[in-house]
């Protein structure tokens, strides 16, 4: 029996949906009401035609009205503001923004897409302040564009170091804008840990951003030219982007009686739907479950959007389709640097109160032998007794989300640790190694689960040292001059077996190295000789990261 | 207790087992015997060293035997060949090459890593022709690279399609030799189908290079200057490479007794042993199973290799290890296309008698609307019933080996087709789609299990039509311009709701597009309107490649 099927909301998941219910039926009505001029629009492209990276703005828009009305059949009606759902009557009213005009239409079943909105605080002077913008729409970006080419700003500042705050700030630095990046916490990019955030801190910093960390806007003064940080620091600016993050549109679903979370998402069950079962919800606007811990979760991305669209509509056909929660995979290019993660950090699993251990790993993108081969920081995090995979972040400039792809799979796959070293990845000289950078860390991790190695981690070391432990740098004298920890002795790795009477065998002994892999030698040799060790995970190049050794150029308040 | 083990073979999986056997114990006695003067060397590297490619030599030596040794503290004799096995004994008799003696040196346990050599086969003329060169070894690569380097080569010839082949083909041509390719079968590169491999085809002729498929070598004339052709056809060479494929070096094992497969091949059991407990066998030299079917195959590959070099080592250490069987995932680049593998693909499938379904998709590499988005064609092999994962292959610019290591592990993981729509993959416009290429197969090959849409070859669409079958193409007029199939009709799809009366009810409507997916919606609305339509997949781009339409610079004999 035909249905007559409302969609609210004409991006991404939305028009994901519509399109799918449109192939799954050629008799239903599908109503797609959408509060802005434009639908399905390339959201994730915008900060890129800001930056004349994308120079095509029709390129933008990947549907218009008119052609997917076409195409799929649908009555699409753009510039209508949901505002009240009658889930009695099941009817929804739509105020006609071009008109003010209200009107009610009613549904059979109805799918609520309004994503999400960015969150600007009430801060002090933002009212008489004119040139301080969100990101969300493409009028949004015609704005920001306009600024841009019209008024040729010297200095942005950029508040807020997730996704869009950094790809704004990348673009602008593209368009010749002198950029300063305010962050509240101590790291940019939220899914990643800090040491691993601390690689995409440095080629801010290289790239000539100015990056403040751990600190806030208090105000606005001079119509917005200078901002004041919470330290008192003030900022100049001729263009100011808030990107601190994005709050779920739920005003629909509150009105309407629906549960939402503590952050205000929308709360469905396994079939996306909320609780009215006639009433679906997708995308930014829904509270999720994370995929590997099973609690509930905000991941406003594509991926997920889209995914989740496609599923209502098999749903409102009958099928018997769940969606089994957000994994989190995300990327992110920054300059030169890519950057990307799955599953679980350090910070939530602690968070959790969930034991997890991880591996750091610094591998070439591709053989070494082979041009273009750069280095990767890999990052496994894992259950330690189990082997259990939890996530996976990857900082580097050829082949990263390839990686993160892969351990994505992997965890859909139930794969544990063993299991990643044991996958049979491409290689060819141009694109990786025999053994690859996944299986490298599969190998890594393992031999923590069978206990045949101790780690220990970047952030414990000092302390250590201070406490009286002895740590040994196998590297080669010359390898120090570029930086060493401090306190550590060396004995370059082809001398330890020679030199092994020198160590005491009353305390276990710490080794470090440049990238962990020697030091993990280290540890075997000194293991097999009676000695207790422990290999610090990541060697120098993680703890160059965490201790943020480069930070004189990053503003810490 | 300390054991007394013997590698035969310095290079990958032999010297992958040697350093981790001593990772495993510090007592154990670990001799390496290489025949050649180098261990551990790049042998997937050797092409760009001629190529120009890779300019350091050096490099080319990951390990030598004096670090090696020091670092893994092993007994290392290159030029050194082990000549028989005295199983009852357990001693192995080694000639040294330097000076001709012959000694026996005792073991407790034996790993087998010989390799392969170059087949050459016993051509007429060859004895006399002193300029063709097979590449296994370093040597090999220095006298390969001399001729070009001194002799300066107008001409070369390439014999075989494979991996080796193509590579050197390619690197002749970075150094400016005008190169004829000849392959004695229908198709470069084994791992793919014909289809695929026809886009392989097109870049090696767009590139410059002489292509000539199904014709061999019957003979050498004039020193080599000239080669015969089965077909009549005479090449003239001034450097003549024969790639045409590897025989395991088996012989030590065959005098010892131990069993070798139809092809050659080295018979051992899951933990890698011969007949013989105490004798191990890895690498090139051996039969494996393929992973999926679990029939014997040959994958002569570095990953294999090492992987079971890892795993040797670690079942001498006692620990329950299995190696599971290898997938032959591959990449090659050919010029600037990257070609990538995994699994089955229909030309095993069908000799094996298993029944298996194919989609292809042409999506791009990353969001259209960013700079770079290169056409990518991936093909998905799978069970027709199930959805089981049987292989895909690619062939594209970008992201090619991402999408095959991505589906290589989820075959690992179990995963099927339908898995592969639901893979949280990382997605910003810089590297992939929010539907991601892999998403995008496991949607259409999930429609296909699900029943919902039929779908036919580019191999069966002429006859289909020949004998009377209606063929509407949904494409625009205009992209019929570049070509379309013979006796198709044009309805572009957002014609076809209007236009749907001019078809007939009363056979199956066959639906063609440029790469599938608008031919996907056109069978959606027919089957909605009581039609029965099927879908060519792959559309206009895989007929073309299918029908090998560029193929007038190809010589096919």
């Amino acid at each position: 029996m035909a249905k007559k099927i409302i969609i609210v909301g004409g991006v991404a998941g939305g028009a994901t949906a519509a399109a799918r219910l449109r192939r799954l039926s050629e008799e239903d009505e599908i109503i797609m009401i959408e509060k802005g001029e434009y639908i399905s629009f390339a959201n994730c492209g915008l900060p890129y035609y800001i930056g004349d990276v994308i120079t095509n703005r029709d390129s933008l828009l990947v549907q218009t009205v008119e052609g997917m009305s076409k195409k799929f059949n649908l009555e699409i009606r753009n510039l209508s503001e949901a505002i009240g759902i009658d889930r009695e009557n099941r009817t929804l009213a739509i105020k006609d923004l071009r008109t003010g005009d209200v009107y009610n239409e009613s549904f059979d079943r109805l799918i609520l897409s309004p994503g999400a909105r960015p969150i600007v605080p009430p801060f002090e002077g933002l009212q008489e302040a004119n040139h301080v913008f969100t990101l969300r729409s493409v009028p949004d970006t015609d704005q920001i564009k306009a600024w841009v080419d019209n008024k040729q700003p010297e200095k942005a500042v950029v508040i807020g170091g997730g996704f869009i705050g950094l790809e704004m700030a990348e673009n602008l630095v593209h368009r010749g804008v002198e950029v300063t990046l305010v962050e509240l916490g101590n790291q940019v990019m939220a899914p990643l840990d800090y040491e691993m955030a601390s690689l995409v801190h440095k080629e801010l910093v290289d790239k000539g951003v100015q990056l403040i960390l751990e600190d806030g806007v208090k105000s606005f003064e001079d119509e917005g030219k200078t901002i004041v940080l919470d330290s008192g620091t003030k900022l100049s600016s001729d263009l100011t982007i808030l990107a601190i993050g994005v709050r779920p549109e739920n005003e629909l679903a509150v009105q309407a009686g629906l549960e939402v979370g503590k952050r205000g998402g929308i709360i469905v069950n396994e079939h996306l739907q909320t609780e009215d079962p006639d009433i679906y919800a997708i995308g930014d606007a829904i509270e999720v479950k994370d995929y590997i811990q099973h609690v509930p979760t905000m991941v406003p991305l594509a991926w997920p959007a889209n995914r989740q669209g496609r599923l209502v509509a098999d749903h409102i056909h009958g099928k018997g389709v769940s969606y089994k929660g957000t994994l989190g995979t995300s990327v992110a290019k920054v300059f030169d640097l890519t950057v990307a993660a799955t599953g679980n950090n350090e910070k939530v699993l602690s968070r959790l109160g969930i034991a997890s251990e991880v591996v750091h790993i610094h591998p070439a993108s591709n053989a070494t032998y082979y041009p273009g081969g750069q280095p990767l920081a890999l990052k496994l995090i894992f259950e330690p007794e189990t082997g259990k995979l939890f996530g996976a972040q990857a900082v580097g400039y050829e082949g990263v989300e390839k990686r993160i792809d892969v351990i994505a799979t992997a965890i859909k796959g139930g794969l544990n640790v063993a299991d990643l070293a044991d996958l049979e990845l491409a290689y060819a000289p141009p694109y990786s190694s025999a053994k690859d950078p996944v299986n490298m860390a599969g190998y890594v991790a393992s031999n923590i689960v069978d206990g045949e190695v101790n780690i220990v981690h970047y952030h414990e070391i000092d302390r250590i040292i201070e406490q009286g432990g002895l740590l040994v740098d196998v590297r080669e004298p010359e390898e120090r001059e570029i930086g060493f920890i401090p306190g550590s002795i060396n004995i370059p790795l082809g001398d330890l077996r020679n030199r092994i009477e020198e160590l005491p065998k009353d305390q276990t002994i710490y080794i470090t190295c440049q990238a962990g892999l020697r030091g993990y030698l280290a540890t075997r040799i000194l293991n097999h000789n009676g000695y207790e060790s422990s290999n610090l995970s990541g060697g120098y190049k993680t703890y160059q990261a965490g201790k943020c050794v480069w930070k004189e150029n990053v503003v810490q308040s």
